[in-house]
């Protein structure tokens, strides 16, 4: 039974001034440009809790780095005409540049120079976060009309001791009693570009704004942090409390362009998240494209890590690495539309609708109940005559034995989970099932 | 390995007499159509003992409805002729019709009528059990003719509190000292129609006769109900003692054409009723088709009920719901033959068969036994010169390791259970087996 | 990534020499033939040990037979010509005939040959070890040319209580605490046929040199026996001690062509010789052939017998009964090559390699390590600029969690064991798996 996913558009549009506010702010692992960002996802989500961790702070095999800020900075060619500046593009600074001010000639300019020769039109970009270096990002088409002479760097920027800035906010459940959590993750590290990541923190703002209007029996903890460290500082201070209650989790990225949808697997496989993720996507995109674990690069590497074992999966668009603009200025404001944006976040709603509804259920009486005398079931009886709700009736009273949870039924039946929902409340409100 | 299914036409031949005989009593749920079908096994199988169950009586969810018995009835035509009678067909009549003595104008006839605008020359078979209703039955070809005017509707019938009518045989086992049984369970409440459901009853009787005249090692209980509501009585009396003890059953319906085998799992879908039915028609029906769980429609829907949780598959020719003539008056004695009866009756032994002998086997040495000595074996040893015997010899020993039965071992082997009886006989002789 | 198999050359024409030196000794069950062989392998192997087993012995099911001695056999024709001659090829003779010397028609002669209609050219090889018989193996041409007329039998040899006499050398484990045992057996039962079976015994001394010459963590078992009744006088002794210990085995024979290598499980199928043989081969013969247990006819039967359950698998070239050569005189010095042998050599080395190294690791801290401190990573973070290495380490690390053992990495990450080993040796140099 195929289902066209109902797009949001109207939440796409939304979405999309949100990412193209966000766009032109400088992001990394530290610094204001992350105090900003999330002061604005704040706007939409006031009860977002900000934390600031000092430099310097230990999170298992990690350490917070330096704080980094930057004001400008100009690459200036031996003419004295601007090569690349800052204020045109953030993404022409290497991320974690340090400070420079310095002459050089072009041949020592060289080693501090990225470029892209396959994309000679892109400016790639390129982060050194923990060894000094600084450098430029620039398209190989400028590069390569590079005349020999002295060039000045500057880049004025700081990096010293200060914090890392992560965001997040605690939806709790109504009334769960197995107290169960679904982990939502973003990364908010990223500068001007907007598939990977600014898609991220939308999806998981609106989300979180969709959350906050119904009610809901799963715990929500939804964060918002810089990739890598972020992920090791967060769960340094939390692992505590989420271990054994997550139920499942999604890292939220590349979710704007309107490419396919695309699958990967948490490490073990077989979760919760995976196991509506891959049904979600089986209905509503079944040309979505399957990665393994092996093709994993964001933070699901640390949720997903020995030990920590949280069942985290990815249901996102092009996936990081496979589409030609990643890590580029070509990922910008026209390859994340209102419909891409707005398709994510149905798919994202039904994931989590099938882990909200999903339970075990048990039918309260032995052999079929009389369903004709409750007016459930067609009284005269000739042929064939059941239509699809009759059949996924009886098929939810044959398989509700205790074992097998509603998704597996979905799954026997061949049917969405959330087409079932109406026949279930039904069957409860004749006390057919528990 | 194909095997030639060893058709039974002189039981075959019997079985179809048998269904000519019952073929034009009207039975139902209830009644005295019931009873006679009974007594008429009862002339097969002496044993067979015949249950009343009141009106009223509660079984699970169900109530046993009030008996319906019918003597005639006719449709008359404004011009006074008759439109159909119950005497040319017990089909004529919704099963359960409330008694009616009515004129009426053809508009407010019609919804009493029923008939196949695909099929124009053939009778459906309605029935409206649970709730008051009359009505006839009728080609639509006879339909369309029928001209405004006064009609005449009379059925003489009795709706009244009496019973609900069953039979049951229990074969006790030789000397099995888990005590398991095999359920076989058929319907008796189906009027004129011969595949679905007489050549059930009629298979089941057979394979009863059958049973009655060799050893066996599991007792047989085999039952003759009214479908759905006579599952649900029977196993309400009865499910205490079955449950943990029924090795396998197999309801035994549309049995009788010759069209190809057809399987159905139980809800299980691996019990020992599974595995041999799959055994049996891989080596003697590989062309037959396979259904699912899903397909069900018969008693299997109460036995394989959450919590009743029986064994049960189906073997059957073209199942329920399938074959053209399904609930219709084309389901007649040119349908099913001596040789679909005859088939059946032989697939359907050959699972009992495999039930009969598989066992968990053990050699009694460690290594293999030293075969030549006890001319189980060529003593002159050269290249590939080993028969298929002692092939399956060695093999059985191999895998007679006290944790595969022996139908594993023959799956393993590739060879049908029945073939490799002779050699475990001989081994066992032999002592090097146990 | 397909790896190309390291054949050992010099190694294979060493083997090949050994092979041709061992080639005319007339072997079977018992007789000085097989001490003569053990003598050779000892040269090889000082620490050989020879042990004799009186006729008579007991063993499970089987007794020892009486020692089989030839010295000289002779067919002589009505003209006095030779048709056949012991000193031409031991194959001529049927093994263990009885001693005879008797003058016969060539009617009563017949019964005493065997040859090969479709393989004319070729001697057959044929035993009686258990029924007393005498008879000549000649090829089928030879035989058809025979005239009516007197025949002279004449065989030399002595059946008589003696001893079945076989070898083994354990070469004890370094250090493993598991004291786990891996079990290497071959046959030295087989007159002048060179894949079936010298390349075996070729193969096992080989292995065994190595293995004096480097460290290794588990013991080795090299077991040098006539075939069935060795292996079962064999386990009659030691089986008590191998039980629970012995970790894999790998009957070694049919090892010298240079066909496509084979496969065959053991009874069980995923045990961890198993799974070793299947990813050696799959990474260096992609092309193998893969057998069933149904068709073992080696030691397999007695080691992998219920109640034995030994975990042995073979890794073969041309596989027992499946090349035209199989127990014929064709099976020569030229079917077996240096190459053919040096391969099969090059392939055990890989699977003992890869069970000597497989180990169950942990990451020593949670999240993914820093490795960009330790210079194990990239500094500079762009696009898809991690190479092999780094991938493997950190899907390394990824999987290291004390469920998944090296070689279930190694298939997860789609690479050889032996290629990750440098990788895991700098992670536990740095502190961060053991």
């Amino acid at each position: 039974m195929m289902q066209t996913l109902d797009i949001d558009l109207p939440a796409g549009r939304q979405m999309h001034d949100f990412v193209s506010e966000l766009f032109p702010i400088c992001r990394s692992l530290t610094g204001d440009g992350v105090r900003q960002t999330l002061e604005i996802i704040r706007k939409h989500l006031p009860g977002l809790q900000v934390h600031e961790v000092p430099s310097g702070t230990r999170a298992y095999d990690w350490v917070v780095p330096d704080e980094w800020n930057i004001r400008s900075a100009r690459l200036t060619g031996p003419d004295g005409s601007t090569v690349v500046d800052f204020k045109e593009s953030n993404l022409h600074v290497v991320g974690y540049s340090e400070p420079v001010d310095r002459e050089l000639s072009l041949e020592e300019l060289q080693p501090h120079l990225y470029s892209l020769p396959n994309q000679p039109d892109a400016t790639p970009y390129i982060t050194s976060y923990y060894k000094r270096h600084w450098g430029f990002c620039l398209p190989h088409n400028v590069r390569q009309r590079l005349q020999p002479g002295t060039y000045r760097a500057v880049i004025d920027a700081t990096l010293a001791p200060g914090h890392l800035t992560y965001g997040e906010i605690i939806l709790p459940g109504d009334s769960d009693p197995s107290g169960q959590e679904v982990l939502l993750s973003t990364c908010i590290c990223h500068p001007s570009m907007a598939n990977n990541e600014l898609s991220g923190p939308a999806v998981a703002t609106w989300l979180a704004k969709w959350l906050q209007g119904k009610p809901h029996r799963h715990t929500y903890r939804i964060v918002f942090i810089p990739e890598t460290i972020g992920a090791i500082v967060y769960l340094s201070r939390n692992l505590a409390q989420m271990k054994g209650r997550t139920l499942a989790g999604f890292n939220l990225t590349c979710m704007g362009d309107e490419r396919c949808f695309s699958f990967m697997p948490s490490r073990k496989g077989d979760t919760a998240a995976d196991r509506v993720a891959r049904h979600v996507l089986r209905h509503c995109a079944p040309d979505h494209k399957v990665y393994t674990f092996q093709d994993r690069g964001s933070d699901e590497r640390q949720y997903c890590s020995p030990g920590v074992d949280l069942p985290m999966c990815l249901v996102v668009r092009s996936k990081y690495f496979e589409f030609p603009e990643y890590h580029t200025s070509l990922d910008d404001l026209t390859l994340v539309t209102p419909a891409g944006l707005g398709g994510s976040l149905a798919m994202l709603r039904l994931c989590l609708d099938c882990l909200e509804h999903n339970e075990t259920l048990r039918t309260t009486v032995l052999c079929e109940p009389q369903l004709g005398r409750r007016d459930l079931y067609p009284s005269v009886s000739r042929a064939n005559n059941l239509d699809a709700a009759s059949l996924h009736m009886i098929d939810i009273l044959a398989y509700s034995d205790g074992d097998h949870d509603l998704l597996t039924i979905a799954e026997n039946v061949g049917a969405p989970l959330w087409t079932l929902l109406d026949t279930v409340d039904r069957l409860k409100a004749h006390g057919l099932l528990r």
